[in-house]
């Protein structure tokens, strides 16, 4: 009874996702099939490498996990199957994985017929290879039955951590601004700027500043975040991905 | 094989709700997921309290409703499990459940390390502490063994009804004017006002009016609503949540 | 274990899905739901008739497909369950099946009690009726039993497709413009032109051309589409449903 999880750009609305699920409960009758999420923004790898990162480690070990953002579908890049951390991975070769599995165990191209549909389509590889292969995989199919194996080639423009300051790399839902920068990264009495804001320290949580005053906190995934307590600090404070946020260093202590 | 519904303000593109899956199936492997909705306006906790009301009644005894929007998350307010004619409600205690269970049968708070992830994070008990509860109770927890018995604290600022009027309680995905006032308190014969518009009486359905019509009429929560057939009232209307709806009684009947 | 997909305009913000959801589940405690989409524009009968067309064939036989896009419920227009293909169609007689099943196998009205919720409210279909026939059959109920057998009235105004031009039938999520032109009726070395702009040929794929460019293609659906590489055709172009498409013929071969 394995589990399918989806990540996909794809909406809802045209149905291209209710494809994908009809190939995968006609091939693997008994898969569980999770929706993770299909409003990706349009093409937004990086995006969708953020939403696997926050999701894909608290799922069962064999988990097989579908990522399909894929604005070059019937290029050169290749579908792929990665193994990570004894979870299973599946989509396009593009660098939507770079995040979440810099260093893979393997990967293998999606080549042999039982892992594809019978002349998939050249536009929507997300129901006649991706799906297929993952239902595959959902019977007991080997990743490396697949295809031959290969080098993942596809990587993430990631924003750079230089010197005491660090780009913000994701605003989620609520406009918090999410950074890459670990806990153990930051010195201890450090303050913050953003967008000529100031914080003077890191808080513990929310309530611990008043209503719409900016903060500073590690998030739930262990990095540095920044929000307005009930309310929305990217629209506030006119932030996005690639805002800077400075580290500032009381005198004496090394700075990042 | 319990069923655990979900409703948060969380989206879905972050991934956020992928690791509350990610938890539930990890610690439940038997469960079943069922979204209700990821949409809820963000720290909207009327909307989600009527999310609750809609949908809760209509599930299976036993069946486990998570709720997670939490303003609050990290503060004062209680983590908490109600127990609510033959339902499980887990959530936080700021006044999410109060409309659909205004005396429950009782609440305990989630304190026992069973019910919880090793170290909570303090910004996103959804996943730490509210998935991980629902995923003890699904694999045959009981609600008392959570912790301490409590008294729900949070209220909700409910519209209130007075005389003749009463407010816009919700307004639906079509612009229909969702009030909490009851067909057994409007007067036969009773006409209605809103916005400066006129409604000569109660009608059946939407077809007893014509195209772009104003009608009101007994909803599917078997409470007052307004609607224009195949338009959006609250957008022609300039109507929202609290705007005053009044009931208007023939001469001699009394008032609500 | 049956699967039921969902097909509706409810959003998911009130509940009302979640509540369909719950009558399935306490009528049928065995049943899969599958969400294929609720996020179908309000009323949108084409736009519906399109996601079951592009989903519903992928799913296995004897699939339950239930689709709610139903302006005109509590009217005259008949709830009925359809047999086409060896699925399940379930939803009111308004057209929305037009395209998927334009010649069914047969129709029954529903209209016995076990196909039905005590007491069906006259605005909420979806779950007193379409949910709960849903149910019935996912238990083995068959669609013969539900009442008298029906011919469907309701159709779907399709974009007419006369001599050299077509017209743009659905835009889906990505802007792209789908057309109902079958593969075997475009000539060979057609060009086109839509908006203004031309396009000498049909390509493969997107990566058949530039960034930022027009291309024409043959679809997942196996017909005509046109769409902007790494953009939006139907921003930049200002195309819509409906938008005529010229299919143009080169000298002395036989037009479509």
């Amino acid at each position: 009874m394995s589990i399918v999880t989806l990540i996909t750009d794809f909406g809802t609305t045209d149905g291209y996702v209710g494809a994908m699920k009809g190939v995968l409960y006609s091939r693997a009758p008994s898969v569980r099939v999770v929706d993770v999420t299909h409003d990706i923004h349009p093409h937004d790898i990086a995006g969708a490498a953020h939403a696997l990162t926050n999701s894909v480690p608290y799922f069962p070990d064999r988990t097989i996990h579908v990522c399909v953002v894929d604005p070059g579908v019937g290029g050169e890049r290749k579908a792929v199957i990665v193994v990570n951390n004894d979870q299973i991975l599946v989509g396009p070769d593009n660098g939507v994985f770079a995040l979440l599995a810099p260093r893979p165990q393997a990967a293998y191209e999606i080549s042999e017929p039982a892992y594809r549909r019978d002349r998939p389509s050249m536009t929507f590889h997300g129901r006649d290879i991706f799906a297929s292969a993952a239902a595959e995989l959902a019977r007991g199919g080997r990743p490396e039955d697949a295809g031959p194996q290969v080098v993942l080639r596809g990587r993430l423009s990631l924003e750079s951590t230089t010197g005491a300051a660090v780009k913000v790399a994701h605003v989620d839902v609520f406009g918090n601004l999410i950074t890459n920068l670990r806990k153990a990264r930051i010195p201890k009495q450090a303050r913050f700027r953003v967008a000529g804001r100031d914080i003077a320290s890191l808080s513990k949580n929310y309530e611990n500043v008043g209503e719409g005053e900016l903060l500073a906190y590690i998030g739930s995934r262990g990095t540095l975040e920044l929000a307005i307590r009930d309310g929305n600090a990217a629209e506030s404070l006119g932030a996005s991905r690639g805002t800077v946020v400075e580290i500032i260093s009381p005198p004496g202590e090394s700075t990042i």
